[in-house]
């Protein structure tokens, strides 16, 4: 916990007692008004008085102090520090967020980077969320699923390339991202293939599963499959492409449509034609990939949308009794245009 | 509030009291040593049974009645819902995430989409953060501001095109990115400035002040300023392009890097040469700017770092008697490449 200084005395801050002493009524009534209580009886000039009360004080209630009474909050908590900054990603976020309050949750993204996953379970369950979504950034062991659901969360979703014991999992194939790729280039008489693997931290546990599927669906064709870092910048893309003809490939499925952006260019820069020297792939179908030229192909992603996740954590805080289940909510396939 | 099943009774979420029971301790011993407090002296042994009895049950302490306890949260509230989608300012946001949580605030994201600003300011307030850091989503009031440190904000912080009265408020002259912009290109000879504006309704607040900054700039030069419309799709583009020769322009601002992407693609597939048919001018100098051919003109922004940002939230907690200032945080140049 941070240290602060005590606050003055001097600025004191309005309690309801303040505004019962005002407005001339209990605690309770104020309390009663303030939360918009239904199932007291309170005369509207009451009310009006307490409103008033409360707004020339400059009171708000205490949020911590209801979910204290109520014994859980409605805090649908996303435990991600990182703002995700693929737009496809971003989108699915936005739409997440914006469906969970119209069904009435506050949502609260809190992250804990540098915590390991059995602290993390438990950092986010001193806020005593009724659901958690948890989109991987850590890892939630059982372990971790046990503590939040020991706290009162009547939820507990992960959104990942694994299933989470306990949990409801969400299982987005990676792998099948790799295989798309790698059987498309295949189709199109490929046979060296090249798989960027970003260098960014934050994308290693998807690159390392779309590898491993690629590798897969060359296994038995003949075909090789190459991974080849790649950081997110002109030097190392330059780096990549001035040793490519050395690399022997004919093909490259480079993670996403950005980093196949970066890679094209560069490739470009150094006289190789695509697709004609080099087949490109993308990844997440994109308006970038539209733009370029050669139009780009890509693996399009159809994805749960941030609707029906928000559906599936309201169902799953209303059942009686959750238990884990395991849905697959990601299907994949590729889009063809011109540089494969 | 959202109304749930109530928890069923033989679910029971472990209290700290179980936690004493099984340890064979007082309350006030468990909650000294989960809150780590070291003002009470209390034996390791007894340390030690306290956590491994609350471990066994599953407890952990409420982050609620902690801070009703402490009178205030070490929570620093970054009020917006909408996961900022330019990689620029995404950056700068996960920064700013990173800073805080180092200087040891709970960062807490929680967005107020629907709510007129002094409803916003009075829902941030029930979370009794000690500092607010509001970048414009929802525009502050000077009540809005009052409301917040009334109930125990310390530090009330907006990053905007505007000042706010009360707030400390981190000005970023929008005005300026389109003065530089104009001022670049009437320098390169363009008399007649197309300044896009984005449909989408987030931009808007900024790419209104960037046509009026572009306007001053114009202004008794004998070049003239057209905004257009234009939305993050290319039929937009492709419409916009198809009636370009008709608009009579020599250039754009197409208010940041993607829409001068977006732009200059549409105009080159309608056969207009650039810089020789129309200069494109972008904003955010972002690498895709760099990767386009030819090279993208852009308005560089050299903001506050979320560093600096996070540094100047700290002070202003730990400051006695914070009233509000004014700082100016951003600068401006073109950086001048190929595409004007």
């Amino acid at each position: 916990m941070n240290h602060l200084p005590e606050q003055s005395a001097d600025r004191s801050v309005p309690t309801s007692a303040d505004v019962a002493r005002l407005a001339g009524v209990s605690r309770a009534t104020v309390s009663y008004v303030l939360n918009n209580t239904s199932a007291v009886r309170i005369s509207e000039p009451t009310r009006r008085k307490v409103r008033e009360a409360a707004e020339s004080l400059g009171y708000v209630p205490h949020a911590a102090a209801r979910s204290l009474r109520a014994g859980h909050t409605s805090i649908v908590l996303l435990p991600t520090a990182r703002v995700p900054s693929g737009a496809f990603f971003g989108r699915f976020f936005t739409e997440l967020h914006e469906a969970l309050r119209r069904l009435d949750y506050t949502v609260v993204q809190y992250g804990s980077l540098g915590l390991g996953p059995d602290e993390a379970a438990r950092a986010w369950a001193e806020l005593r969320p009724v659901a958690v979504v948890s989109f991987g950034e850590i890892a939630l062991t059982p372990h971790g699923v046990n503590v939040l659901k020991r706290s009162g969360a009547r939820a507990v979703v992960t959104l990942g390339p694994e299933c989470v014991e306990g949990a409801h999992s969400l299982v987005m194939d990676q792998r099948g991202i790799g295989a798309r790729a790698v059987e498309h280039l295949i189709g199109r008489g490929c046979r060296n293939i090249g798989v960027v693997q970003p260098e960014e931290p934050a994308l290693a546990p998807f690159s390392a599963l779309r590898l491993a599927g690629a590798r897969t669906a060359a296994d038995g064709t003949g075909a090789r499959v190459e991974p080849l870092a790649l950081a997110c910048d002109e030097k190392s893309a330059a780096a990549l492409a001035a040793r490519w003809r050395g690399l022997g490939l004919d093909a490259v499925f480079a993670h996403d449509d950005e980093y196949a952006m970066l890679l094209m260019r560069a490739l470009q820069d150094e006289g190789i034609r695509i697709p004609e020297g080099t087949a490109v792939v993308g990844c997440d179908d994109t308006l970038i990939g539209r733009l370029l030229r050669p139009r780009l192909s890509t693996v399009h992603i159809d994805l749960v949308t941030g609707q029906q996740l928000a559906e599936l954590v309201d169902r799953a805080v209303r059942a009686p009794d959750g238990t884990g289940e395991q849905h697959d909510v990601m299907e994949t396939w590729v889009v063809h245009r011109e540089s494969s």
